[in-house]
């Protein structure tokens, strides 16, 4: 269960309205690398988490994550103050302050005003935020690393933040939430290291034929080597062939004898224009094996 | 510039169409973690890549993800044989066939017959691929961190496909294409370890005030310790309490006294109602700092 | 600021494992109507809403309804165990086991657990949560009828639900869901009263031409009359023709002279082709009024 | 059946081109208050509505309404003349001129432009339209409560466009379209009276214990109640705890013993290792009651 | 402006409800080929046509498509209308009733019924309709192409669909709605063909170094020819090599010296470290031309 | 398989980074005309093309196009050269510079570049690159119309690009990207003229009362026939009336006599009000036959 305090976890102090400025910080209030993802993504995982440890650490993150929701939606409901407020007057005599405010009238932070009244759930471009952001996939070690590659994201969207402008409240606030992303990610470092063995994820091997080769498909001029390829542990192929299983790299269906039969008394049964046979059950395609 | 080779980088056996599986196989063609995703996921990374040997890496596994996109969309075809050839036919005398062999008339891979003719680009749900699956940040040590998790998720997902079929043809091509996720895993793994140092991403230091500070922010029996909160590294806050500045923990817009005067102006230009005056550019909300 | 309470708000007490039932369930996990979408809705609500009394209803009832995302959630979770637990398994000698629990192999809850782990914020045909389903405006009186109205969809959705099931432990915990759904909306409802006045919404009067006018513009046999439309306070209008106004009823672009001059040099300067002189700035469409 | 009049039902006169403007105005062509929304969100009720009155009432309202998306479109191709005009031309001597007219190259609406041609069914910052706007769910007095609340926020949207223009034709025609959803919000509120009771929607009665309690979540300074959680009607609960049922809050799977046998025999069946026992269908979770 | 005549088009009767049919039949409902996309297309081409024929044309095709969308939900409606009323109905003793026609609980036709309502704007496997399908270019010879294309596609979906079903009224319906997309085919490429010359689209010419190449991108066994590629008019290039245009096929920017100077400038002003100075506006990636 | 080669199809020399124009010429990357979904909706066609010719033809221009995406993100890479290197530089002392390029702080290309990185899959205004843009449908005939047109649209928008800007380098890149699309569509003409007949798609046949028949549903002044509704093909009617089979134009569900026996024995077991008959199975609606 969730409960609420009415104070912030961290004090936002804006120094003036901005509503181009409030426009961009959306990117992190209901963008793929904002703070709802971050949320979702770390709740989501966490209901379905068996481990009484990682549930916990999921949940307090979680709950954080909520709590920087927060932060950062006051911070764009400051920068806001002036265009929600006269907005929403909607007083004739208020319409050419207004448009001498906005500019030429088309400016892109006015529709997220038009849209959602202030701090609509939409990245910096108006794109409304969608769970296909959540790449929770069920599996702790894969999900590990998807929340470590989430913060270092999320730490990078809010440096550029911070570098967009020179409001010291605004960076100060944003300077937290960058640094609890940081924080987070050390975190879930930890955790992942706490599960070994924990690669490869889950419990199905690799096929040792192909585990450890390289094909270097992208080719011509430039090409440099390093330790992703080169090395004891790599078979690097410099110019790999199709099929690399040694088969003859077409696609066939190869029905079993009793089901061969079962199609061609299905094809028998509906048509008899030998032209279109191909198209039944039987049409195997270019690579087709049925003859 | 790409050239296309006939062939199938594997070579993939059918054993019967089966238009129900098809559509669990549409989840690594056109699902999240599937091909598609993972080939534009490396291409864009490469096309804005500055350094020489990373771009070629990612060019290297781009061009593999294409021609798995097309290996997996094979199984698809094969397995929609019948379905895809009974459904163009639209000849009346069929249609007792094809009732006949999709049961009630409700089942989902109808739909993406209907919808895309076979091998439509979505997930196994029926989903449109989206570039919003796509978390591309465009700096190397946050992207390589996103291209390690999205291989150790392709890999489980390849491995829940494996145990949904027995069809050998199926499993053994799905398991190749599982045992390149591990490969192109430790390539990108090395490629972040080359980058010294490479923790936190990015330029901007973290503020030291909360770097290693740990929020127990979900409370209650259950608690667990381990190292993500655990060890003369971390400050773990029992029960924190907002705001953790210092401050009030409210938002504010503070006015420097120039920007004032200009807000009072217009306040007093629009409005001579004072009930309202909080609406207008000098309503600072509830945490406001102006008076 | 939140914080996390470990139990959960209503205890979960589930009968047995049943996938296609958490299927359906996932409709208010993340459906359109469901608790994400309500807890996204009051809570980007609350931090635009400058009145203090209606900011705390809103904060209040946007951390009940997360509280009842973990609710929903949770329940979603146990009737998954078995699935996620054999999907996770990923070990080949229980293919057979779980391809016999999920019949032929294409059973629609398969995706979810494919897609997201167990408890991915979808609805119950897979489709990802969008904040396209939060229609707050940032009005007051507007928003406060979008949450009634909200709230009033919320319940019918439980009230379908606990018609899917004899479960008595799902059927108990969707009734405390469905039953605060009803009191959040009196809530609602009470606010919404408490501002006089409260219609029409905003601030510009409508155009008493139109206000009370009623288009009858579906015609033919079956027409009905009531108080929508009938009574001292309508005027009827049997036969509505074009335009209302009492004009041509065409779109144009009326130019003043000076503007006409300009558009015409620009015209002049760009091409000779008298034919296609209808395309440039000067061609003002069938209804044009320039000339 | 449909017939469509060549006339306006409002007549259209835009005072000179302004693409910025019109880009704007597609808030209403394609977004989500907009009239496409409006149109279908009746239609769609109307086709499933049994109660001939409240038919007719909502295809006579979704008429209107595809009546007002053509006076929107209007409004929009008449500001879009002279981008439109020259941006279909594609002749080289041209560029110049337009890029002048066009800024710095990256305005807003010439993605509109691009797009769609003019008048493409997006909202003003350029979001393809999508029927997740629309709310409709079958069931009268939940469908009219949303009606309500959505010509409520349409009234808004209207009146912040009115305010973003001081072109008397524009200005004019949109105060028709905003003074009809004014008509129409009263409508359907006479609609929705008509139905008695109409609360709580459906057929399930509320739990008693759970209706009239409301739950203080949001804690801290500056609460405020008000007719929402004060009087005789309400049990206020000032600090609210898990689980409200009085359970433990926590979530289980309770199997019957009938049940539990077959979970076990399936886990023996299928695994030895009993460190991963808790994966298997037998494992309940954190607070699982199979014990 | 439209109006609306209570009687449809096309008389509709359905021989028995059938839920997952009526699920099926939401594909030209709300899928990509159906009739809204229709209506949305002609009407929104309609509106910004200049010709006074061709705006005929497409609103007499738009104000079919809307009696047609009205008769494919009407269809639907009549389908779903034992689902829909006890769905409705929400009363405890019916619950295994509703249960016993649903079968495991988890058909997909239930995610409609509970989402919209009966007829929600969805295809057949639930996703919402969106404008991302319209393609309307504003180009009357490119749009009516698209047109032509996209009546065939929906041909070709009704074939599909009346495949899927022997109830004699729905299959009676169907083959009208299949046979006018025929008629407007048609009327389409007559209105194609009435444009003289239409081919290339727009204005400016292609450059004829490339307009009749062919490029053999896609090499080895199974090449077939055919007039696409062969003939006197097509140049067929067997292996194609990059770059085309004789250059080196690298991407760099090249800055005239003026500008070389003030990114020399801006680089010296903010970093000393030569390492980086490759990120600065100086780096030109790898194929850059600054040296 | 595809095999990549590091150079380009054609040269790319950009005159000076340009932010802006990069933000447009995304408009061809992750655009619905762009080169991703060129590639895709041929790449789809291909894998389930059952013709050895075209499926060679359709594996050809696939790869060209993804050779063209390369080539039109290469463009949109370098246009944004300055932009990203300072953006990725997050280095404090630069803000002011940064700031001072990119305006007001709320350019729409900055979005770009905080989204993605440089290149990411979205149009110009940020919309993310979504599968609904393709309309394969998996019938040659119609697919292959589908293809002319959507190179048509293609060509339009390269067209209009070319239009905005004069950098001559930039220019000649997309000149030759609009050529190719010419030559595509020519191609796919011939390859559609290949097969004979081609009208209509698909097997069944239209019905010959509604084949040739043109109804005038929008009416009034400024009506022009032309040789889509005029001559001796064409039936035109000049005032449609419903129902055009000379039915009644009512939806209703006709029960045999059989089902409807049961769905009365349905009703009696489950409700005794009267009232309420009408929403069971029984319950016909308005145009309802069972009586």
């Amino acid at each position: 269960m969730f409960v609420h305090n009415k104070r912030l976890q961290y004090t936002v102090r804006v120094g003036a309205p901005n509503p181009g400025l409030a426009n961009l910080m959306l990117e992190q209030f209901g963008g793929p690398q904002g703070e709802l993802a971050a949320a979702m993504r770390y709740f989501t995982q966490g209901l379905a988490e068996d481990d009484a440890g990682r549930k916990d650490l999921l949940m307090d993150i979680a709950t954080e994550e909520l709590s920087h929701l927060e932060v950062i939606g006051s911070i764009v409901g400051m920068l806001n103050k002036g265009a929600k407020g006269q907005m929403a007057e909607g007083v004739e005599q208020e319409a050419e302050l207004y448009r001498s405010l906005t500019g030429a009238g088309n400016d892109s932070h006015i529709t997220s005003v038009l849209y959602g009244g202030g701090t609509p759930l939409v990245n910096s471009g108006g794109i409304p935020w969608t769970a296909a952001y959540i790449d929770t996939i069920g599996e702790p070690t894969a999900d590990l690393r998807s929340n470590i590659a989430a913060e270092a994201r999320a730490k990078i969207v809010y440096e550029r933040l911070i570098n967009l402008t020179d409001d010291p409240g605004v960076r100060d606030a944003l300077k937290f939430l960058m640094t609890r992303e940081i924080a987070h990610q050390k975190s879930f470092e930890k955790a992942l290291h706490a599960i070994q063995p924990n690669f490869p994820q889950g419990k199905l091997p690799g096929d040792p034929r192909f585990e450890n080769t390289y094909f270097n498909l992208s080719q011509g001029e430039g090409e440099l080597r390093g330790p992703w390829n080169q090395g004891p542990e790599w078979e690097f192929i410099e110019d790999p062939q199709p099929a690399v299983d040694g088969g003859d790299g077409h696609a066939s269906v190869q029905l079993k004898e009793r089901d061969m039969k079962a199609v061609q008394d299905m094809a028998g049964r509906t048509r008899s224009d030998p032209q279109v046979d191909p198209k039944t059950g039987a049409d195997l395609g270019s690579g087709g094996a049925l003859h």
